[in-house]
């Protein structure tokens, strides 16, 4: 199934697409009256899909048009940061060496564990909304094409052989990047959290939707193709950074984990390509459909 | 005003404390009736400060005596993570850069912009609680005593200038690190994320009540001093701190930021003196009590 977030009557909605995907049906219509709290977002439902997965009724309720609503990310305010593995393809992590932006760089730029870092949720936008280019702030602003993990069911301790029994889903995420902060304050966090740095969707699809096998991941700045890789291609698989988060975090169903980019990025040309205002970044993965934000 | 949070008829409760400190009056006893909605935390007392503040009445309400009831984090659950900033003392910088512990130090390691990270809500404990050691993830569990800043009014672009009208108030964190994973994972945030790895408290106290004089910073370990500073030699100031954070994100109301911590912590001494089962630390700040928590 495939979640989408969305504004309705002024309210934040959940929905799931139904049909080809032009149409969804709210939450609050596809399950029993009460099955969830008032304002249940997508990660309420989550925690409760082992009970509520089997309840969703798609066919008794009415369709609205996806055309006629404004979708917002299909998790927009996660209850805490969203994490995100750094330099986790082989050729991205040469060429973010290459480029001089990385302060905490070895000798080949290859990491003998996963690099983890957070964005805050208050960078969360759905796709359709416009990346802030923060002027003054930051003048070298990069995109990152990432395949976005959500956790189902949490824990502490999680094995690699049972990680994907703990994945509820996918989702598409840009883990938009300030290159020039990034490298000034040498930790990641502040080049990678500035507002609306976070796109996130367009929606998010259960992991027996997507399938397990390698999902390719697509990225183009105003329709030319900047990155083009297979998730075949990390260097810490899924299970290994699930298994390596909750050795000493619990996780919590709702988590999202950004998996890490590929080459392509800005500042792997010379001279770097960073984007500008009207710029159009969209990012395709496997199953997990086109997310599209331009630059305000 | 001092707030505390804690444990009473099974549900998480706020307090305010009163007379000497050792008795509390519960925040549902000091407002009007709904001025809060049920289950509310300081968080959102905070949001609502300006209408509410005001409105706290200590005296009708009957005193509750501390010691019987069980003390958590006065911000148990964080919305999203905690910032943190590092290196942000020059003595500490240095023996930082001295123990080859910091994958980020430059040749000084001093830092010319902040260096800030995270900490998740989830590894938020109370005063009194164990931190713990992670046995098979860590062998190497340090302390960090620090000043917790908690924002009041949130905004964007917030002046050094005018910083201190958004400062709530504040409290004590240790930011409790294992060393191991902070090297070997190259960004800071793994082996600052553990569960347990963020005591809190043991109040948060409203900025009127701390004054806006430099606070001193100190912290032993089984009784003996191992830090001991003064806010006055922080590298980058509060006001710093707020403008550099918010010049791209949009601070809220409950966002905790720990300003950084002093010389003295465990790798600064030859051989390291890490923190082992049984170790009880204790960190005093000007104003804001001693914070006691043990290593399980």
């Amino acid at each position: 199934m495939k979640f989408v977030g969305y504004h309705h009557h002024g309210r934040r909605q959940v929905g799931v697409l139904v049909g080809d995907g032009s149409h969804l049906v709210s939450l609050t219509d596809a399950l029993p009256a009460g099955a969830l709290p008032d304002g249940a977002g997508l990660t309420e439902l989550i925690e409760r899909w082992d009970i509520l997965g089997g309840k969703l009724d798609l066919d008794s309720a009415s369709p609205i048009a996806v055309a006629t609503v404004t979708l917002t990310a299909p998790i927009p305010t996660p209850r805490r940061n969203i994490f995100c593995v750094g330099r986790n393809y082989r050729e991205h992590a040469e060429e973010f060496g290459r480029s001089g932006y990385d302060a905490t760089g070895g000798a080949n730029n290859q990491p003998d564990a996963p690099v983890v870092f957070t964005k805050p949720p208050s960078a969360v936008i759905g796709p359709g909304a416009a990346i802030d280019p923060h002027p003054g702030v930051t003048g070298e602003v990069d995109y990152e094409a990432e395949l976005g993990v959500i956790i189902g069911r949490g824990g502490r301790g999680i094995t690699a052989e049972s990680a994907l029994d703990h994945v509820w889903g996918y989702t598409i995420i840009n883990d938009v990047t300030a290159r020039d902060l990034q490298k000034s304050h040498k930790q990641w966090f502040l080049g990678k959290a500035l507002d609306t740095f976070c796109p996130m969707g367009p929606y998010a699809a259960t992991a027996d939707e997507v399938g397990a096998g390698p999902l390719d991941v697509r990225c183009t700045v105003n329709g030319e193709v900047r990155q083009e890789a297979s998730t075949r291609d990390l260097i810490f698989d899924i299970p290994t950074i699930i298994a390596t988060l909750s050795a000493g975090i619990t996780l919590q169903p709702g988590d999202v984990i950004a998996t890490g980019t590929p080459a392509g990025v800005g500042i792997g040309f010379t001279p770097p390509r960073f984007l500008t205002s009207g710029d159009r970044v969209q990012i395709t993965i496997t199953g997990l459909g086109t997310l599209t934000n331009h630059v305000s």
